[in-house]
């Protein structure tokens, strides 16, 4: 194993900006991220240096800005050349332990003077990360299983309002949407195990109400119950769901962390819906932070079956292409698999289903409506059809306004909805 | 409590850009961040959202800006207001939650096309909080029981190179730094639990000297271990310190994870050394991620006992006034307590000594040196003596080349490292 190790190298790749040289700023976070220290110090030697260095394996030169994208850099002046750069560490560096490769990967790296802009894009692992870690214990096939949705996208939805419902009122509003034929349902990620809706509580009434569905229609309807909160309560509150018979915890993966993600992750009795909310400080800055293309990487070691992407047309800053490159980036298999289902998300309503179609060409897609289901002019069940309409018009090549002469709820969609943006 | 849950808030101190009008972008970021979507849909009764909206408590306009700090605000424009605004939440929202906190302080806000830059400065919680968390186990105190220091900086250093040393060249080191009259030494953030030096080895043979040294000497000298990792490992981890007659248990906070680290932490039998490594990605930008003020607050609601500040000079990008403001949040009692020591590094060698006294009027910090240590002419006992020497002038206000006349070990540091920079 030793050897095995110590020829096996993880590989990340940066954008990266800098006052420097290129070259010179990417050997400086080799250095930094391996073993670097401000003087040289007696007993770093040289053969353990070699042995445990961190490696330039490439530096592709891009363009230069004449001010620097952050604040800090040194020397200052006028010239801040931009690259991406490749660096390779060996695997005996840190072992197998996804903290630690986050520490390598995303550590003091950012405060170097080095740089005015780093940026971690990707990263590549050898295939014996595979052994060490199962990854998503359900993916794309495992949820198209537990829903019994095949062939077209699950469509989801959001219970609103965010905050406030009783676990009565929450299974009333569940009840609707179920008959509504939602494949999908997800607590909002501001609304845990709070006092007006205690955990256990919402679980009870909640999965009474899908249980009895599913016994009438046979459709099992999955709802993601938000476990995020202290690890204790978060076990806890997943044994309730597995004890009602639910089929996912949603977890907010940034505030909850990564290690208390893959101990509820690990015990793989529940998909996993990973909320990314704060995502946005880690990602909006051009030369700041982590491409999404490396986050769901970490995500799928973790074992998270399920991740947000945003979605074309969104209502947030998300460019569509930024979208798109998320969307591919979770299809795209790792280590072999590690299947992880896209979240689309955030101002849906089936007007963007052709251009989603179009630009990533899967159905492999969780796709969530709030307001463009629970606001459809026939309530519910014309939103949730009038998606399902939208999805074939695009998968089929027919225009939604063409799809919309013969699919009412559509037509109401596409009159409500069609305007907004 | 239901009564005394719905009275109590939270606040919280956002800087934002803006192309809207500061108060309207203030109400959407409420609006978001309670009961929003992009349509009102039925259920949202106003009562709810009168108990449960977040509200706007103060609006202070700042400069403006013809560009934006970040990308894909709307609408587009050449006016970029910005303004501190505060924002306050009822607590019976999210209960007492840490990362419902935190989906709720810095969620999806980061992604609002409102807001072309957004920065969490500070946030209040109310006293029951102090109910609900026991916030660090040691802290400032604890810290200096534990380690029989008093009256003085903790002087404390790293163990270099970060990768590759076998336990038994580690605690090799480690007697060699205890026989130098270090208070405190730290694993590298790097090196966690890897194939060439094995968590429990490493405690095994580092405690062995370090008992040997207590044993000898009286004086128990604090090795923080790194147990970042997965969450049953730094369990196991946690107890092999504990077994050994360990003091100290060190964590990447951001890599592992708000939940697991509150888990660690809860056991309370260590001090936890709360690594920041990560944390450039989240405070470089003027304009976006989270203030340190914020930040610390929540590791000491999870529990941490010492976290990391950067020092006056550093290597890294951080400026003198960042790090004193630092310092200086570290000290603020929070809750009537909840204290945190701060671990002050980065191209340390006691020239700053003088400066970091003279602007925090303090000697509550760990002083961590690597090379400042090791590097010095007389080899790591020089350099010890050298850092509490600068401290002892610092103090009693002398000036370093005057302190350097009767102290030869704080001279030759000068001599070495005081070019430097």
């Amino acid at each position: 194993m030793e050897r095995i190790l110590t020829m096996e190298r993880v590989r990340a790749t940066y954008r990266i900006e800098t006052p420097l040289d290129v070259h010179a700023a990417a050997e400086s976070l080799a250095g930094e991220q391996s073993s670097g220290t401000f003087v040289e110090v007696p007993g770093e030697d040289e053969a353990l240096r070699n042995r445990f260095r961190a490696r330039v394996e490439g530096v592709t030169e891009l363009d230069a800005s004449e001010s620097p994208a952050l604040p800090g850099s040194r020397p200052p002046g006028t010239n801040f050349r931009r690259a991406d750069v490749t660096i390779s560490w060996s695997v005996e560096n840190f072992g197998y332990n996804l903290p630690t490769l986050v520490s390598t990967l995303q550590g003091n790296l950012y405060e170097l003077a080095q740089f005015s802009g780093l940026k971690l894009m990707d990263f590549e692992v050898p295939p014996s990360f595979a052994d060490r870690f199962r990854g998503p214990a359900f993916g794309v096939v495992g949820t198209r299983r537990l829903t019994g949705v095949e062939g077209r996208p699950l469509i989801g939805t959001i219970i609103k309002p965010s905050v406030g419902l009783s676990p009565e009122q929450t299974a009333g509003f569940v009840g609707e949407l179920a008959e509504a034929g939602v494949d999908f349902i997800k607590d909002d990620e501001l609304m845990a195990d709070p006092p007006h809706s205690p955990f256990g509580e919402r679980v009870s009434a909640v999965m009474d109400v899908l249980r009895r569905h599913a016994d009438r229609t046979g459709k099992r309807v999955m709802y993601a119950f938000n476990i995020s909160g202290e690890l204790e309560a978060m076990h806890s509150h997943y044994d309730m769901i597995v004890k009602a018979e639910g089929t996912c915890a949603m977890v907010s993966i940034n505030s909850v962390g990564l290690s208390a993600v893959k101990a509820v992750c690990d015990r793989g009795q529940l998909a996993v819906h990973g909320h990314r909310n704060g995502w946005g400080m880690l990602n909006r800055h051009p030369l700041l932070g982590i491409d999404f293309r490396a986050y769901q990487k970490l995500w799928r070691l973790a074992g998270v079956d399920q991740i947000h992407v945003n979605g074309i047309a969104n209502k947030f800053w998300e460019p569509d292409d930024s979208v798109v490159h998320s969307i591919e980036s979770c299809l795209q298999p790792f280590l072999d698999g590690f299947s992880v289902l896209p979240v689309v998300s955030s101002g849906q309503w089936g007007g963007q289903a052709p251009e989603t179609w179009r630009r990533t060409q899967t159905v492999d897609l969780l796709y969530m409506a709030g307001g463009g289901i629970m606001a459809h002019p026939d309530g519910p069940a014309g939103g949730v059809r009038a998606l399902r309409q939208a999805w074939e018009a695009a998968v089929t090549g027919v225009s939604l306004n063409e799809a919309a002469r013969s699919h009412p709820e559509l037509a109401k969609s596409i009159a409500k909805f069609g305007e907004k943006r």
